[in-house]
């Protein structure tokens, strides 16, 4: 006699530089995982659709959930829904996530941005499990953040594209172009990790004590004083490659307590509490995908 | 034999100037007005408080909705509702708007800051009918804005500090120490009307191709650029004092399609729908507190 097939949930993380793909059951076991590079839309999803087929010999999968980057339209009632708009990342404009997967796979497929669907791991299983306004901000290729407003996600049915504010410069980095294609010298292109790049030579090989995290942390503190007058969060959650260097996170408390200058009547343990690092780390993306299928319908 | 009493809704503007009180019947008309200097807060309160006590021989007031300037207390389940906080008015941290009008007029008493009111205003009667986002920002003495997103307004039970985000200087402003007396050279720092003033002299004497409404331009465009980029609001309604010259508007629109470069696939006519004057003009924050006596409850 055969046993029952299990049942699964798929969950994409589509990121600039791989498509991370997993299945977990319901307590978020991992029954399986690949990483495909992003490379053309045809080989990329071909190759993740191939891994989620090989699973369904041994799995039942209920839904896809995919957490991708941006811009991408991510309205369910739009007929564009999982459409990429022209963005930064050339070759995937135009491009339908969701019609890919759905027709290749045939169970239900839900998309959201990669910073909401991480915002919406770390309110379920993560440092802000149980707030109902919070904003998730990944600082890495792109800066992005994924806002949530009195237990909404703010901007739908599109999303928001915070990456791109303008900020004030610091004093020693005002002749720098900035590495944003669209902006120049909006957020992104001041503090994503290739304008560090541009500016100081590989982040990793950085001493920590190199004025580059100075720089870096006057830049984040400003996208968290506008998030804290904008929305009045309970939790910034600041995620993304460049800042698993940890000792930055300090730098950027005291250059938000120094911006903003005590005008909300924060104390130090408040701003410990306002900014703080993602419990599911790198993996936020992935489990962003997981609570999309596991939560379909979520919008 | 008496006519009864008519029934009317008292509203409050409550100003750094001036606070404008106004009795208005269902319809809107207005039944009286006057206009209370700010002062100090005995003084102040007392007149408004004897202006709508002077009224109930002739009427029944059924509540009296306040739009403030902040930061205040706008929680309703706070113990400190209607108290404002320390900020740049000084001489009325402390004072507690609720209580004073509640226990001197013994009627419903619903209190907002000025620029959630003048939105609500204008989301009920004005140039943001029906709409679900939108943003009505302020520019006056200081910057305010208030947020609806998704039917809902952002950061209750707090408000917005939005006027006081970190902003990129305009290339010929770089000197200025800006006038916000918290924070120096934020967005009100540099784009109030005072700001204008310090740099200028008086903005009501400056011609309409003196470069200072440029540099202003330069600034409300990035603050409009940073509210669509979080928010994706259907209208941005920029109201105040220092917007009374028309000739602004054309400006600052120019300047955000410049700054935003696109990046949202937004067209001109689009940008003409996004960026907008107020319909109630600088009556907006009268009606917004008439809109919360009429809506008592609303949250």
């Amino acid at each position: 006699m055969k046993s029952p097939k299990k049942i699964v949930y798929g969950g994409i993380d589509a990121g600039g530089t791989s498509f991370k793909c997993v299945l977990a059951d319901e307590s978020r076991n991992i029954i399986a995982q690949t990483d495909v590079p992003t490379t053309t839309p045809q080989y990329t999803l071909a190759q993740c659709i191939e891994f989620f087929k090989s699973a369904v010999t041994t799995s039942t999968i209920e839904a896809l959930g995919i957490a991708s980057f941006g811009p991408l339209d991510i309205d369910p009632n739009s007929g564009a829904y999982g459409t990429y708009l022209p963005g930064p990342k050339s070759g995937w404009a135009g491009v339908n996530l969701y019609s890919a997967f759905k027709d290749a796979l045939g169970i239900p497929v839900a998309i959201d941005t990669d910073v909401n669907g991480a915002l919406l791991a770390e309110l379920a299983w993560g440092n802000a499990k149980g707030y109902t306004s919070a904003a998730y901000v990944t600082i890495g290729t792109g800066i992005g953040a994924g806002i949530l407003c009195a237990g909404q996600l703010v901007g739908k049915p599109a999303h928001p594209e915070f990456g791109h504010i303008r900020v004030e410069r610091h004093p020693d980095d005002l002749d720098f172009k900035g590495v944003c294609s669209v902006h120049g010298a909006c957020l992104e292109g001041l503090a994503s990790g290739p304008s560090l790049h541009a500016r100081f030579g590989d982040p990793e090989k950085l001493a920590r004590d190199h004025k580059a995290w100075d720089m870096l942390a006057f830049y984040l503190a400003q996208a968290c004083v506008s998030l804290a007058l904008s929305f009045r969060p309970q939790a910034i959650i600041l995620g993304g490659g460049v800042l698993q260097t940890k000792h930055v996170l300090p730098k950027i408390k005291r250059q938000y307590a120094n911006q903003i200058n005590a005008y909300l009547g924060q104390t130090e343990d408040d701003i410990d509490r306002l900014i703080i690092p993602p419990k599911l780390g790198r993996n936020a993306g992935i489990w962003g995908g997981i609570y999309l299928a596991q939560n379909i319908g979520y919008k």
